[in-house]
């Protein structure tokens, strides 16, 4: 394995003692970070590789914790539509035709856009799951792979099956880097049958569980319809509280939601939170509580969703946009401050994704899942304020050097693990061909 | 002059007839656009400059209708605070200790984040005007830049006759890529002698004013208090709408507001709005009603404000605010297509500024001010919509090449006519000396 030094770097550790460390060393040994601190009281050290400048920032890589990678073939295919419409007569006849190398191809465009934006790992729901993960696994990227169960789809107990084969195949591959997950879709497409045969299937392998949650009115009504309660505490009562769960979106939450939400379990709430400001905004879902979240207890991270309602896969966009948009609809300008705010993006997502004991900080100790920002450019001049910075000005293209599990992915401009030119071509091609099927 | 071919390229032209073309050339010539078409039906054309490729596309340069570019000296100096300590305790300290220096160093630093983001054009509001406008004129940008008044300051006429005399000396400097204005800050920081006088100059010397108007409900309150009527009304009341008038933020507005502001004068609104959504957001000021503005054609454009404020001069970030805050805030996924943000963000912001003859769009006749984007990256592929992913996925780093009046500004990577270095330097010196000052 790689031995890296970034030295010297501004650190933004995210680390309770010394969250920013000025002229910093950061020391990488099979794959963890063995030193983080001053560069004038590190020890010696032989490197393979050194990355250092005084213009360097270094700080956890970010962490998105809900995608639909392979929709990055429908990136810019329907916009600006109603929710209805926008499924019916484009979404869903365009996914209608996709093939597991689509999903393939997809998820690779997808995974190098994260890469090059300084994201290191990711949390996914999509089709073709198997084939998503080699993906991944060829990437180097650390990901939450799910296998989908959709209960408008047929053959659900076999979808259940292959979840649970899938869970057990994919368990510490990659170094440990893939952490597989099942996904009930949502309350409105899985059946009380399919949730608790999930429910059981994620207790017995102790899998997380991922789903969506209070995205947008209609679903909350239709949920308490359906099963007689809001879907927060109908997943309580079908018990996929007591499983680690990942629920996607809740932006529509009553008192006795975020109740149930904020009971600790393991040291975490009850239910993690993947925020999805961008999408929510941009399919008028509204805007989630989350300075209420936080301040109950409820662990928040940040997510793009799938690009067909973002349309990137970049966490600083939805960092910036949840500074930005709390603060103006709670009218409080000292909502999600930029420190809280990077927390959300980093060591948040971690905790959501149930990783913080392995990366989302840089400590001694934890996986070196490490981002280099070049703050040598007139937006990140003069330097005030690093967090500010990070999270106001800097844009995705100031990274330069993303580092996974102690091995570079990408640097100088260069991707190490993903063949992004043939990615590029694979998804014009595909996508080409599944818009023209779709609008037969 | 250069002559410039821009070939093959996509040009997004923002003109009624072909909004967008595909294998475009557009041609350059004494700075002016002498052709946008098909390549194929391009005249013969000596160029000295081509710049082509499949992956460009070329479009107006973004329009930045309200700025205090020289506030770069204060990015990340204070974030996420209340109003009232933020500029009682952070930011008037710091400005009370600015030298003309600073702000020129300031204004060039903000110009070239302007010229690499895109930015052709800008409306400036601050301290040492004649200075900061030295640098505008050095950097080749189009600009308009204003003599303000400020009715706390001391000598008010001298500030009106010095307003005068500057409207007069900058008149169409930089073969007039110059167009000074009279910018009295605001109506709860002069008097109504201060507004009379200005409105006469304003007259006389056909000269724009640029204002702040209902940007919080507390200036609504007091303006209302003070001056027995709403912002707008007062305004109108003083004969500022008989003058060109660019109105930065207009949030808090009243239906008698939004008609004075759609009256028609010389093909534009009695109002013209410089929306600034971020700097709103960031200081929870609310949100302007964009769509209901553009439904009573009144003319809005996009602006950055300062940097205190934003923190970043982009306004890629602002397009892109603006097509998910309005969707967010309206509970309408259709509001603010793509389409019509990007129209927003350049011609909007021309005829904002009174400059749509000449500016704004990508038309033959037109001053030569384009950009061009490189779409050869991951964000940017499959090709499904060009406007689209300028809206929604590109981002300020993705400008490969920036012309104004004929003549590149910024080209691969590199500033032609701004020493960013230098500039990053003085300002982060400047900056330095000033918030120790300020900390006394």
């Amino acid at each position: 394995m790689t031995r890296i030094a970034l030295s010297p770097v501004t650190a933004v550790t995210l680390s309770k003692d010394a969250p920013v460390v000025e002229d910093a060393a950061i020391h990488v040994e099979n794959g963890a970070i063995t030193y983080v601190g001053p560069a004038a009281d590190a020890p010696p050290f032989q490197a393979d590789e050194i990355r250092g400048g005084e213009h360097l920032v270094a700080m956890p890589g970010l962490i998105n914790t809900h995608c639909h990678a392979a929709m990055t073939l429908l990136r810019g295919y329907a916009d600006d539509m109603a929710l209805e419409p926008w499924l019916q007569e484009k979404i869903w006849p365009f996914e209608s035709g996709l093939e597991e190398e689509d999903v393939y191809w997809g998820t690779q465009l997808a995974i190098a856009e994260m890469i090059r934006n300084g994201v290191t790992c990711f949390a996914d729901m999509y089709f073709f799951h198997r084939r998503a993960t080699e993906a991944m696994l060829e990437s180097g990227i650390r990901a939450c792979p799910s296998a989908s169960i959709i209960g408008v789809f047929p053959d659900v107990p076999g979808q259940i099956a292959e979840a649970r084969s899938y869970v057990s195949d994919a368990a510490g591959a990659g170094d440990g880097r893939i952490l597989p997950c099942i996904a009930p879709h949502s309350l409105y497409t899985c059946e009380r049958e399919h949730w608790t045969a999930v429910v059981d299937a994620a207790g017995e392998l102790g899998a997380p569980i991922q789903t969506h949650a209070s995205e947008t009115r209609t679903e909350v009504e239709e949920v308490r319809k359906r099963w007689g309660a809001t879907p927060i505490q109908t997943l309580e009562s079908l018990g996929a509280l007591d499983v680690p769960l990942i629920a996607a979106h809740c932006v529509h939450l009553d008192e006795a939601d975020l109740e149930i939400m904020a009971h600790r379990r393991d040291g975490r709430s009850a239910v993690r939170v993947a925020h999805n400001p961008t999408s929510n905004c941009k399919l008028a879902s509204g805007v989630a509580p989350v300075s209420e979240l936080r301040r109950r207890g409820i662990d928040v991270g940040l997510a793009t969703d799938g690009t067909a309602s973002n349309n990137r896969l970049d966490i600083w966009s939805e960092m910036r946009l949840t500074a930005l948009l709390h603060k103006a609809v709670e009218l409080d300008p000292t909502s999600l401050a930029a420190a809280e705010v990077l927390e959300i993006g980093t060591l948040g997502g971690a905790r959501v994704l149930g990783l913080e004991e392995k990366v989302g900080s840089l400590e001694t100790g934890k996986r070196a899942d490490v981002v280099l920002v070049d703050f040598h450019q007139p937006h990140l001049h003069p330097p005030h304020d690093v967090v500010s910075h990070l999270i106001y000005s800097a844009q995705a293209a100031d990274v330069t050097s993303v580092i996974v599990d102690g091995r570079f992915l990408y640097d100088g401009g260069e991707h190490l693990t993903v063949d992004v030119e043939r990615a590029m071509a694979e998804v014009d091609a595909r996508a080409r061909r599944l818009a023209a099927a779709a609008e037969e």
